[in-house]
Formats: C-alpha cells, structure tokens, sequence
C-alpha cells in the first residue's frame, strides 16, 4: 500500500504521474550534476516539452488549471524522491502560475483592468513556455527588508544590488526581483521588479557551490544599472511591512518546497529499509531487518515519515482553503497570518524530521551510507537545506509563531 | 480563527457541536471528581439524554448513524478539553457502535444471517440506551494472550479471572470481555464474552486511584466462576494471532482516545495563553507574552498541536476508508496491519507531543501551573495516560512498527 | 559497581554517608507526608541529631566543614533518593554554610572587621543549630526585583509584602527575606532581611497544595508591618542589577537542588529496572527485562543518568573552584557570569533529563508506575518541579545563557 | 575563561600543548585535503618531529609517557578543533601506546616474560617513531566476528580478506588486524596479526571517497595471502566472544575519537559565535547575536557543549581508573562491561550532541555556513561521523547498554 501523500484535484493527479516520471529521469543524472554542480537542463527541457512547467497555469491560458498548493506539494515530493535540486528548481517557476491565478481572480474581483490585463498577459506568457523565478533572497538583511535598490530613471527603472541562493537561474526567463525604492518623503517603500532574462545590468554569477542542492544552480544575481521600463516595476507597501502578496507567496509559493524535502527524506527512507531487507550480516547470517535495533530505527523513521506527510497535507488543505479557494477580497491580514503561523509550524517540523529520517537512514546504513558513492550521503547534504529556505528560518520562526499565537504584532525583531 | 480539527460528516457536526456542551459540564464538576476520584455520573446522564452517547449508532436503530471515527475523534477532543477522563471514558462505550456496523456490513456481505441477526440485536440495544464497554487489559500479559478465561459449563460458560483498567466500569451495562477457552487439542483459543452488569460472580472492585484519569472510573473488575449463556461467548482465533476485529477494535475504537489528549493538550495551551496575554510582571510591567522566551515555548507548542491535529487528521481519514468505509470483505489483514502501523505512528507522536505540550504550559505559566488549584496541575497527571493506552504501549509499538514497515511477520517478542 | 556520584572531600564522605541513613528514614514516611501534604519533621529532628544538618558549617563553628558545594549536591542527591521534597527543603538551609563561611574569608580578607563578626556570629548560630532558609520567591517578579518592600521605621525596618514557594518554612528559625528598599533618590535598592521565626508581623501561611514536592512545606509567608532590628537588613544594590553574592547564592546554593533531582532519578529508574528483573509476563514467562522494548528504554534512561551525573560533576568542580575555593576578591562578575551560565546550562538539561528517565521509568513500568500506589507516580510528580528552581526557569535561562556565551550584558527582558 | 576539557597529568599537559599547535597546521591544510580526498602527510610529519606522536609511550622507550586516556581525548579535542581527520587518524597510532603500556603492566604481574618482552619491543618500535593502527573493520559483519582469515602456512600465516575505513593507512607502519583463524574442532577463533606495511600481499585501496573525514585516509585493505610470521599472530578467544582486551581497546581506544568530535563542535560553535557577534543585519544594522532567536540558539548549543564536555570528562575519569589504573588483573570482565556501558552512553550522547550543535551552527550561520566555501559546511560533512564509530553504532548500543544494566549477557544479537 502507497501512504505517500496524494493529489486531491484532477490536475493535481496529472501533474504528480508526470512527477514520477520526470523523477526518474531526474534520478539518472542526480549523481552527476551534485558532483559537478550542473544544472539539469535535460530534465528541465523534458519538463517543458511534457507540459509538466505549465501545470499551475489556468488551462485558458494553456496549462493543466492545477490551482492547488496543496497538489503542488505532491507533486514535488514525487519529483523530490528523483532529485531535490530539481525539485525546489521547479517550484520556484511553477508557484508563479498560482500566484498569478490567484491576482487574477482578485482583480477581476475589484474590477481593477489593469492588473487584470497584467496578470492575463503574464499567465499566457507562463502558458507559452516562460520560465519565471523568484530572485528574492539577499545577504544581510531578511525578505522584508530588500536592500536592492530601484531608481527612477529617463526610460524607466534601474535597479542595483546583489541577490543571491537565485535557484533556477540557469533557466530562467523572467526574474521576479523584489526591491526598495526611495518614497518622496525620504523613506523606503517595498517592491517588485519584473526582469527578463540579459536585460542588460543583470549579471548571473554561475557561482553556486554549496554542500547540498548543488544542482539547483542557485547562483548569485548582480543588477547593476539593470534597467527595465516602468510597467516592469510595482511599488507597493512601506518597506519592512508585511502585506497580503508576501504572505501569500509565504505560504503558498513555499509549500511547494517543503514537499520536495518530504520527497527526500522517502526517498532515503526506502534506500535504507531496501538495504536491510535484503542485506545478510555475519555471524548469523540473517537479513539486518531482523535486528530487533533496526526496527527500532525504522519505526522511529516511519514516525517521522506519518508526521511529515501528515502536517503537509493538512497545511496544504489550509493553504488551498484560506489562500486560494477564498475570495482574495474576504480574507483579512489576519487570517493570512495566522495560515502563515500553520504553515511556519508545518515548515519547522517538516524540515527538521525530514532531515532526521535521512540521518537516520545513513545510521541504518551502518557506513554504506556515508560513502561518496551512496546516495544517501548526497540525500545528506540535500536534506540539510530545508530550514534555510524562505521565509523565515529557525532564528526568526519562533518569534512570529510565538506573536501570531499570543496576539502581538508580528513584527520581528530586526 | 478555529484551527482545531473539525468533523466531517453532519452526523458528525452534531456530534461534536453536543460534545462542546458536554465538555462545560464535565469541566464543572472535573476539579471535584479528580480530587476525590469518583465517577462523573451526572456528565454521563446529560449525555445518555442528549443523545450523545448514541451517537455511533446507524440512524435504523436509534443513533446519529456517525460512521467516522475521525469525527468520534474530533469530539472527544472537544469533550477531553473540557475532562478528560470523560472523553477517554465516553470512548470505551462509543466505539462499539461503530464497530457492531461494521460487523453488521460484513455479515449481511456474508449473508451471515446468524451474526446479521446478533449485530442488530446489538445496535438495537445500543440504540435504546445501553452503555458498553471493553473489559480488555490483564497484569502480566498483553491483549492478544488474555488470561482470563472461558471454561464450559452446563448453562453456557464460566469465567474467571481479573481485568484491570476497566475505565467506565461505573456505568456500563455491557461488558466485553476477551477471554481464552482451552481448544480440543489442549491449546489455547482466543474469544470474547459479553457480561451484562451485575451478573453474579462479576465484582467491580471500586478501587481506581491513579496519578491522573481519575475520573475514568477504570476500575478493576474480577470474574469468579461468572456465568454467562452460550451465545454471549465467541471463541475465535488461536490464542496470540493478530486477528481482523483485533485491529480494528485497535484503530478505530482507540482514536478516539488520541483524540482525547489532544484535547487535553488543546485545554492546556489555551490556558498558558490567555496566563501570559493577561498576567503582567514587574520590573516592566509588560504582558507576560511580550517576553521573547516565552514565545519561544508557546511556538513550541503550537507547532506541537499542529503536528497532533495533523495527525489525527490523516490517520482518522485513513481508518474511516480502510476500516470503515471499504467493504470489510476486501480488506486483507496485511492492509490492515499496515493501517495499524500508521496508527502506531500517530498515537505515538501524537501522545508525546501532547505529554510535551502540557508540560510546556506548566513552564510557560511560571510555577503557577504547579499548583494543585490550578487546571494545569491535573492536565499533567492525566495527559500521561497516553501512552499507556491499548494497543501497544511505546515498549512494543517500535517492534511491531519496524516489523510491519520491513515486511516482517508482525509477532512481537512475547 | 555504583557509578552514582561520589564525594570529593573527607566532611562530605561523611556527609553522603548520613545523607544515605536519613534517605531510609526519609523513605519511610515519604508516601504519608506526600499524601497528606505534611512536612517531615521527624526526618528534620533525626537530621539534628546527627548533626547532618551542620554539615556545611566550618568545623570551628561546631559543623563538619564540608566547603564543596558538590559534596552537598552529592549527599542530597542520596537524600533525594529517599524523599525528594526532603533534599530540597535540606538544601534550602545546607547553603547557608557555605555561603556564610565564603563571606567570613571575604570579609577577613578585606580586613571587613564588622562583617566579620556578623558572619562568625551568623556561623556560630548554624552551628548551635539554628535553621536558615531563603524566603526569596515571589508571584509577579523575578528574584532580581523583589517587591516585598522594606521601610525605615523607629526600631528598625518595617517588611510588607508576600513570598510564595517558602520551602522548608515549617520549620525554619531564619528567613532570610530579599527585599527592596526606597533609595534617597526615590529609585529603589535591593538588599536582604533576616527574619526570626515568629517576629510579630510574619505569617506563615501553612497552604502548600501541589502537583508534588507535598512535604517540603512551600508555604506563602506574608509580611505585614513585620519590624526587624537595623542590623538584620543589608541594603545593597541598585534595584534588578546582578550583584556577586546573588551568583554565587545562585549557583553555589542551587546546585543541591539539581542533585536533589538526580536522586529523584535514580529512584526511579531502580525501581524500573528492579521491576523489569524480577516481573514476568505471559505469553512466555520470560522476565520482561529480556524484550528488546525494555532495553532500549532502559539504555535511553542509562544515557540520560550519565548525562545527568557528569553535568553535576562537573559543574560542582567549577562551582567549587571559582566560587569557592578562588579567594572572593579575585573573582570578577564576569567569571561569575560565565560561571553561572555553566550552572544554568548544567541546570537545564539535568532537570529535563531527570524528567525524562522518571517518564520513561513509567513506560518501562508499563502502567503499574501511574497507580497513586506505586512510588514511581509519587516521583513523576515530584521531579516536574525541577525546572521551576531558581533562579531562572527555561522562560529565561536560554537569553541568559546567550547572551553570556555571546558577550552581551546580561540584562534580561523585563 | 576557558571552559574546554583540561588534562589532568602533566604529560597531558604537554600533549595538548602540542596538540594547539598542530591544530593550526591542521587547519591550514584542511580545505585542501578535504576537497581533494588526500591525505595530511605534512601534519603528521611535523606530529612526528614534535614528538606528539609519541605522547602515550612510556618515558623510559621515548615518549612522554602519557598514561590518561582522558588526557588523549583533551589533546585529540584541541587537534580536532584544527581538523577533524587529523585528530581521528592520530588517535589510530596514539593509542597503542596506551595499550601496550597496559599489557605490559599486566604481563609483567603475570610474570608472563615472554609477553613483557614482546610489549617491551612493541614499545621500543613505538618510541622509534613507528606508526600503528588497528585495521579492523569489515562490511557485512561486526567487531567480534571479523571474517578475514588467517590459516596456517609453512612460514607463518596467510592473512585474507579485506578490511575497510582503514583510518591512517597512508601512513601507517604496522596495521593490527583483528582475524579468525579455524580452531582444532572446526570452529572459529578470534585473534590478531600484526602485519608491516608493505608486506606482500596487503593492498591498500587508496578508494577513501566519503561525505566527511576526507582527509583521513580511511581506504580499503585487502589482504590476499599475506604471509606474516608466527609470532606476528595471536590466537585468542572463541569467535564471537567478548574479552578483555577487546573492551580496553573498545573504551580507552576510542575517547579521542569522542574527544575529536567534541574539537569539531566547538570549532562549529566558535565559528558561528563569531559570526553573529561582528556581523550585522538590515533593517537596524544591529548586530545579529541581539537577537532573541539567535541567544536561543547559541543557549541550546552552549548546554550540548556543556553535556559533551561534562560527559567526556566523567567517562574518561573512568576510563583511566577502571582500565588503567587499576591492576589488570583485579578488573574482572564485568567491571569491564559496566564500564565499557557507560562509554557507550557517552558516546551516544556526545555524538549526537556534537551533531546537533554543527547543525545549529549552521542555522544560525542563516545561510552562509551552507555554502563550500565555509568551513562550518566540512564540519557538518565531518561530525556526521561520529556514530558510525567502532565499536558498536545506534544500531547496536541500545541493546548493549540495557542487557549490561539490566544484568544480562551482553551476547548482541547477529
């Protein structure tokens, strides 16, 4: 019997089959691009030609219409057992199709032509093969606090500064960057920059060298005098605030990448009780599993197994309810926040037992598993990467759970 | 916002909007019955006329016809918020109406007239009112080796005999009793026998007095050459052997109980909470909860609490579709040993994470909480209750976890 | 072979050696004194006879002259395995040697002629008999910032106010009283008063009523208009500021608390262990310590024990070391502060391990621990009051450790 | 102040002085050899020079005589703050010295002459500046089995099979492999050979290819008809058996390995101590180690270094007593087995402790510590070693230590 977690809409099911089968195609040059610290541009240009890249694009504008994170999640797990690099890969392009979805009903809701019009030229770029990310995360301050800069200029914006952990980079086509920008009263204001792909001033590093998801080529991005025209910029809230699209992309645009360390941490899982089942050990000669050690392990395993899938489909009902099914218009900051709460909880948990279950595999492994040639050593070092993704780390996250809950002002200290 | 769990049947909507009354009442009168360990007698009378207590019971013969043990489980956390010992005593008697359906489906599936006949003889009396419960833990063995035993004698069968833990022996009409009867070749069968109240030779021994469940009325019961008629006695599987209404009763009729420490747990932090939003402390001044280590701890619980409801959430989805709504006829033992093992999972982490969750509000209350006169003080005793109950205690849940994972036969170490 | 821990020093041989006769007599009455909430003063009266209770007092005051604080962790550590509410309340005045003998070497050492002959008189006391304690805790503050106030009147000084959690009050003659006092500029000063049992105005309350620790006598004591003598109050520090003689109280006189929880421990999981040896349990009749359940918990217990027994060791070295043996005038506030954060650090993890192997010793016990007839519910109880020991409880200790470790002041949130 | 593991003799003293220095030469080179897989011969040549490497001989055959295990384990710490692989392939040759010292002590109370002259030329090729190490791991079985056999040959012995993670092989002049040889009744005995480098027939595999201790050399060794001398070769035990020298070498044998790891996490901690202390962070341009999140963190790992420290210290005090100190033949196997529980507890603890502290490190590193070119990234890959150390893992020592404090054979199960 499969207790992985799985799909609940139509799409969401066509989505997860292709996962597995991109999974494995993900699986055959895992070892590679981890040792070389490539990107898998095979498997991303097979994701392309499946479909699979525009499954959360509405199907008016040419995708599957999947519009659950939830679904999202699943699928990503499924592609997460192949590869995890590819996996948050993906999730930061296929976030977009739900976000955008999402804007879209909500301005249809207000009436607002514009941002329909933005958001339906945005979705049929998504539908036709766009490839977009978030190029979000900087060094020094936290995803509230942009530092890069945008400028007003003759022809439009110029934006200046570095970004970094860009995953995706090597592909993508449109790098949705946020920024600050200096509001007339000498302040900062938050906001965002659409930028296509060697506009010029953008530079990507190829730098990325880490000790995991080393085929996520999640590089640096410097933008220098990188200028693009003014329908490219919005500006928006007070710098620091929160507001309504970033706990959105918070939650739902992340969840997605809590499903691809669930994903891993199957994967080891299966690696380590396959070892045991069929591995026989001096002096008696008895399968491994037989030990009474090992079961205990794998019992503490499968623990923590029920509990990673569990609070991910029970996040991701929360997400798909409060974030997506609701009108946008109905639901207040507060509400937002306190599915963020969830989702903060579901993130900690989920990382920090995925990253359990695969120590815990190399440890059934009993040093098999700390080979270089084991995959379970690059399971390791992948796992480990879960509690620094956005937003908000283990240094921050306790705080705003702890506000949320108790009624305070989720403003962090900073 | 509600984020506790919520039913998902309308039976069961009326269940837990009944347990929400129920559990004011039982918290009324909690203090008293814990201090003085007696039975909670007028809480059940309010719950035998609202109709609460039939709530398991098919509409045909009387009840709500509530067929979800998630949603039995939802409610009991509800009432367990308001006492535990009642939830965990309400459930002793609840589950019997959810398990007598599901044996009245697989004998009219059977077209076994004889058991269809005893199973609505059984849920008529349910129906009109009758309190059943399970008279199953012995000292010095575990639940598939009863020692209790069944013995031919000329008007039907003798027991004798001790169980012990007999929670909700105070009220209830019918005991279900598992017994051993010596089989033909002088081995040893499994069975059970049903002993209405107060038939000679039964003695409720009156002497519950325990850390905490005070309330549960779990008292021991002795069987001294009890009689009861031929048809009141079922003698089943060899003595030992995991058998299919073994594992059901142990999921589905055990839930409910997960479902009771969650609401211990729930009742716990909400008033660590409302302790620290309200109490205010010198030198400051300031609320309590503007102090970041507290909420440090109160993110710990609720990311705690996520991870039980999450839990209880899948494993109740899993029990109601493999145990429940699959016709009985399909479901091989294999694919219920491996919902089982999910269930293991669940009720251990979801036991430890509650135990943890009333501990962190006895730090978070600052001492108060250690008081006799403060709720909290009795939370802790009987949220420790958890693991201990049936089936599989944390000393063998691992075993038969890792077994059932590894694909190993699930006998444990005897 | 006894891996428990062992005294350093000739005077605390003697001292664990007593501390082992008084745990037995402990032991006898500790089931009583728990249940009815009495303070063993027959113990105390043994403990007086046997001059047990002078231990700390220097051998020319008429003690033994044990000046290691890790030897009275060591002795209460084997009291504590007899009654836990005993060690505790024992502690409470044991420090006072101590304390009392460090500042007469700090007083002669400054040639501090008048705090000379007030510490010899106060050694001279203890020595004769007298029985001190700490009546320092309040609701609502920390023991930075005391609210009991002190006023100047004609004859003296005039205490108000109320301390909670008077362990060992029953049978105290000091009380040694925290308070707070106006300073010329209308801001506040920290300092101390000693309050004879029974001086008008002292009410001890005799309201002690908790989850555990029932015999140590942890009465509110309230102070209204109670008048002491000029010479019985010390006005020190500014009010909240860390000052020498709170670390070195704190840590010096609280490491027999947390050896008073170790003992706790070890009873605990000898009676575990001991019920695992000797029970035997069907199907097989094998004792219960064969199933490979029970030795994993018992190992996981194992480890905690060591856990806990090296932290005392070694914390007691450095306290012995820095905060006593070090000549006082050497030691700066910053040594005590790195110092104290080692205690706290020694403190946290050995109360919640302690914690633990009582929990798991109930596990082990599989269900016979939690009846109210069985020690180990009587211990489980007693050994949760570890955690709110001062001085600071895991709501504070974790910014204080930090900020410590990091070089930050140590000024806690308030 | 310093709170790190101090030496307690005065040759340890020197040891570890020594062991400072060398750290920092460890150091520079470790990002190299990590990164390629190669061996540090430049350390250990200028270990050679200093004499470090002749710390645990006995002054009268040239070295500095140190005879604590404990002082080892400090000195391995220091060196392993430099580098991991450094210090765990030191510990390979150092503790022969300690061994031998033993044996020959023990021989000589024997009066076993021809063993004291053995020991005698042992120690003498020792202070010569001859490199040893045990080569006794295998796949597929443990320790106490070992599968390579030794069979007689005209001239000695044939040694055959191949041993793995040979920790020091690069360098080593004298590799004691641990065999089994046919006994007279066809079964099996345990014993060891001593085989010289470069005799024909050993092949080292120059494969070591792991996720950590890169630079450890820890390759393969085949042994194909390798033919060793009859005295080279020590038929002991029944196969399978414990002994006495198989649990002073199993304990005394492998603290600096503990020891090691403890140099890992405080080099981790350091680290990332460092970093949020000068480092600041937008919005406020505040130092990151103000923040709470932060403190917290640093507070949690500051208690792990504490329990390490405390436990490394308690158990080597031990050590040194039980297994050194005391006359050998006055330490019956049971004293060895209780002692040899309680290093398995601290090994236990201690490496998931120092795990545990990189991991934090790397959390509060937010990101940077990721990344390959930060040293916390090896430390991560390195401490993650810990418990696949001989001898016994997770998988093993649980049932280990509760058979042991339980009073059962400590017979594993296999």
């Amino acid at each position: 019997m499969d207790f992985r977690m799985q799909p609940r809409t139509e799409a969401g099911q066509r989505f997860v089959g292709l996962a597995e089968v991109h999974a494995k195609e993900a699986a055959e040059h895992a070892e590679r691009h981890d040792r070389d610290g490539t990107f898998p541009l095979e498997v991303f240009e097979a994701m392309k030609a499946s479909g699979f890249l525009t499954a959360t694009v509405p199907a008016e504008f040419g995708g599957f219409g999947m519009d659950s994170s939830y679904d999202l999640a699943v699928g990503l797990s499924r592609l997460g057992q192949g590869d995890g690099s590819t996996a948050i890969a993906a999730n930061m392009h296929l976030v977009f199709g739900l976000i955008a979805a999402r804007n879209l009903r909500r301005a249809t809701g207000r009436g607002d032509e514009q941002e329909q019009a933005a958001m339906e030229g945005y979705l049929a770029l998504l539908g036709s093969g766009a490839i977009g990310m978030a190029n979000a995360t900087e060094g020094g301050t936290d995803l509230l606090h942009p530092l890069v800069e945008a400028t007003r200029v003759d022809d439009g914006w110029a934006i200046n500064g570095r970004k970094i952990f860009g995953t995706l980079s090597p592909l993508a086509d449109l790098f949705f960057v946020p920024i600050r920008a200096r509001t007339n009263d000498d302040g900062w204001a938050s906001g965002f920059a659409i930028v296509p792909r060697d506009t010029p001033g953008q530079e990507i590093r190829d730098n990325w060298d880490a000790l995991g998801m080393r085929a996520s080529g999640s590089h640096d991005v410097v933008y220098e005098n990188c200028v693009v025209p003014s329908e490219f910029v919005t500006i928006g809230e007070p710098w620091g605030e929160w507001f309504e699209d970033f706990l959105v992309i918070g939650t739902v645009g992340n969840i997605g990448l809590i499903g691809s360390f669930v994903g891993i941490a199957e994967s080891a899982h299966g690696i380590a009780v396959e070892m045991v089942r069929t591995r026989k050990k001096a002096p008696s000669g008895r399968k491994i599993a037989e030990r009474s050690g090992i079961q205990h392990q794998v019992a503490e395993s499968e623990a923590d197994l029920a509990t990673c899938r569990a609070l991910v489909e029970r996040v991701g009902r929360l997400l798909d309810h409060h974030a997506l099914e609701r009108p946008p218009a109905e639901v207040a900051m507060e509400e937002l926040h306190e599915v963020h709460r969830e989702f903060q909880c579901a993130k900690l948990v989920v990382n920090r037992r995925c990253i359990d279950i695969v120590d815990r595999s190399l440890t059934i492994s009993g040093g098999a598993g700390y080979l270089s040639s084991n995959v379970l050593s690059r399971l390791y070092r992948d796992v480990r990467a879960g509690p620094f993704m956005q937003p908000l780390s283990p240094n921050e996250t306790y705080e705003y759970i702890g506000k949320v809950a108790l009624g305070l002002p989720p403003r962090l200290e900073g």
